[in-house]
């Protein structure tokens, strides 16, 4: 397929509270109001922070199972689209990611939601599809045990494509109310799904007209082979994590041919790592910063943690100095890929626990830390070498939110990397992303086609 | 029970878009957008109008299942509690009241998205529960049939009882985020829930602390038996229809005595019925625009919509002028009481199915029409006469609803009937409702709760 022009940089900003996944340590930091995860202002003031830096789009993650060894952020937090419904209306340009469970959701809820969302917010909406790693997650919905994988990402699949047949449900001049002609509806023009699968039947239609995305921009991350065969199906735009630049060039590379191989046009598949970007006004200097804030972790809170991935086992059970215990299989339902390449890694290296929790706390180590130059620099590198479409920047500290946009951006606009401002009034056309045609309006003979797309 | 000094009159608006149940017609109304159901300006104008006036609430209907036949309003509209959060930060002092379905939504999710709009609004958010009386509602949740009566109601009961568990999960000094003890939560006050029930399994915890209102207000409304035993059981305010001061006073009795007879001081039961004034200059005019807005409404709309109560039944397939079909059956899992009452009333009369569509044509008629001084002295009649506690008014055109708050609640404030600024930040205050305590804090011996009660 010939490659189109270079998009620019894509550029998200993750909101998290206070305190996020192996960031327990960042509520200390004086800077963060230590109520930040359920204070909308604090929401607000750091969205209208990205939007003035011209991001395409603010993110909010999501879990619905706490114990209280959960990371303080998630102990006590704004449900995403209820949050993001409020940025809405207090921003203008930037994307509005929420996530949302496949696992605990029924599609047309998710789908009416999302469309509410982005009709409020003028097509800013975008939905990180995932499908709930906690497998106790389960007893908070009358269920004994959480979807095995196979069913997991069986039921997201559909879950998505039953969404999408919602959101087609009018076509776009389905509703010309027009009062002269007292008419309101072309009923015509409003179509029910009749959806019968595996496991979801939904007849439709969405009680809800085409929005101004035509459908609201995809997110997804899943790291598992059944997770990225997800993500090539579905994504607009797929989140993950990057240590190295090769892994991040290939895990690209692999996610495009997988969607090239269903068909898709791979540049209409955004691959966005999170990355966390540490600025001083020398290379030593931020390396210093990074070495403080890495000190200052909690073993203890990093061994409970550890157990999340597998399924939050306990693993202040075992002895720190014996050898890493093999208990991957406690992760199956939970993070299980996640849970495996700990195991992994740890039986290759012959560490103990307290290596391997050692090690956890130091994977927090960034790739992109250094001056503005410095980080500017390999920013540039890793986007040039095909690491990645975008880049997801933690906005913990609003000071080293600012340190990105003040110092590193301007040196990535100047040479074109990100763009200087908006081009489009919706998140799919920043992304430079197709507006999916409305399967009803494309099934149309041309001429109908055509009066059709008018509005 | 001792009466405590009477409350004021509540008011709360009805925020429907364009063209609501039985007011098709409204759609015609040049003060009103056509697609103000999905415009969120027109909805935060309307509530910052209802704030100016003091209006103790805003509330949002719903449902989840439309036909071509549907009412205007219905057919695309944005879904309520997105629809709130974004009105939360655009208002300061009114509570915003959504309706969600305990039949088609998991208490989890519910209890969590509430308790969201609560923190948001700083302590504003309201729930009306209720059942989905659609039932074609079902096929888009993958079920063959909607619930019937008994699990419907029984399922709504489990549903309020598990959430108000979910809000009770974080005693108030739960999370005392003390940087300098390093304590962010104290977990003997975060408790799971372990509920085990006919309809829902749910450990918990919710994954949110205690809201500024303790817990949301609720609202319930439903004319059956088992409807008004739930109202009795779990409702703060109750609301319904009111056609004459007689049937009014009948259905505020009853409920008290329900609730009393449940061990509830009827005093925080509030029955709120909607009620639609018309108001001119004289009594003639208000009169004459009553029978011009009837005269307005469409005979083959009405027709459909009479369907509605009825499962969507399909009443243009009988002779107009042979008596009313026996199709009460056809309600059985829709809306049952209003099914029933309709085909009662046409045996008794002994009416057409063309007389039936006009009784319904005209059952819009409303008690409050005339000048604002005839309105007033009724509105002040029906209160005073124990007809109500409160009333929603319904909010279409910005011009009828100014000619209420300026013309018909200065005298009705003058007079002392309605308080003249709002008494609390939160609506439960305005409301003048108790706080409910914690259930584990009130479970504490006395001295452990007077410490645990400060904050
Ligand atoms: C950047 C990133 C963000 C994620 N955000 C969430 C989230 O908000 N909620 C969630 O339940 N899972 C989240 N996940 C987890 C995945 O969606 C997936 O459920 C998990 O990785 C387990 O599946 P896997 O084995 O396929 O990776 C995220 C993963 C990545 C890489
Ligand atoms: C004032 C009022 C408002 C109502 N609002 C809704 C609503 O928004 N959504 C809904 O599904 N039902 C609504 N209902 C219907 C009831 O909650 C109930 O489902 C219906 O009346 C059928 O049950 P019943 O036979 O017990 O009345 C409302 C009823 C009344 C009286």
């Amino acid at each position: 397929m010939p490659e189109s022009p270079r998009r620019t940089l894509k550029l998200g900003a993750v909101l998290l509270g206070v305190g996020g996944p192996g960031q327990h340590h960042t509520w200390l930091d004086p800077q963060i109001p230590t109520d930040a995860s359920v204070d909308v202002r604090w929401y607000i003031a750091r969205a209208q922070e990205a939007e003035a830096a011209k991001f395409d789009h603010v993110f909010i993650v999501d879990s619905q199972f706490i114990t209280p060894d959960s990371p303080n952020h998630y102990l006590s937090r704004l449900e995403p689209l209820t949050l993001l419904s409020a940025i809405a209306v207090h921003t203008e340009h930037i994307g509005l990611v929420g996530t949302l469970t496949t696992s605990y959701n029924e599609p047309f809820n998710v789908a009416r939601r999302l469309a509410s969302l982005d009709h409020i917010s003028g097509g800013r909406a975008g939905w990180n599809v995932v499908t709930s790693g906690d497998a106790g997650t389960a007893g908070n919905y009358s269920r004994d045990a959480h979807f095995d994988y196979a069913t997991r990402y069986g039921r997201a699949l559909e879950h998505v494509r039953v969404a999408q047949g919602l959101w087609d449900s009018y076509e776009a001049d389905a509703l010309p109310r027009d009062r002269e002609r007292r008419e309101f509806l072309d009923p015509t023009k409003l179509h029910a799904l009749h959806h019968t699968g595996e496991h979801f039947r939904v007849v439709g239609p969405l009680n809800l007209e085409r929005t101004p995305q035509g459908q609201p921009v995809i997110f997804q991350a899943g790291d598992s082979e059944e997770g990225r065969d997800l993500g090539a199906a579905i994504a607009d735009a797929i989140f993950t994590h990057a240590q190295t630049l090769e892994q991040a060039v290939a895990f690209r590379t692999e996610l495009r041919e997988r969607a090239a191989a269903k068909g898709r046009d791979p540049q209409n598949v955004l691959i966005v790592p999170g990355i966390h970007p540490i600025i001083a006004e020398t290379d030593e200097e931020a390396r210093a910063r990074q070495d403080a804030a890495l000190g200052a972790r909690s073993f203890e809170k990093a061994l409970a943690e550890l157990g999340r991935p597998f399924g939050w086992h306990d693993f202040s059970q075992y002895d720190l100095d014996a050898p890493f215990p093999s208990v991957a299989a406690a992760g199956a339902l939970s993070f299980r890929t996640q849970a495996e390449g700990i195991t992994r890694l740890a039986i290759e290296k012959g560490w103990t626990l307290r290596q391997v929790v050692q090690h956890q706390l130091d994977a927090g180590r960034s790739p992109f830390v250094g001056s503005p130059l410095t980080v500017a620099d390999e920013i540039q590198r890793w986007f040039e070498a095909g690491g990645f479409d975008g880049v997801n920047i933690t906005v913990n500290a609003p000071g080293d939110f600012a340190r990105f946009t003040d110092q590193v951006l301007p040196i990535l606009r100047e040479r074109g990397v990100v763009r200087s401002d908006y081009e489009s009034t919706t998140l799919r056309g920043n992304l430079g992303l197709p507006v999916p045609e409305n399967r009803y309006t494309a099934a149309r003979p041309e001429e109908a086609k055509a009066a059709s797309l008018v509005p």
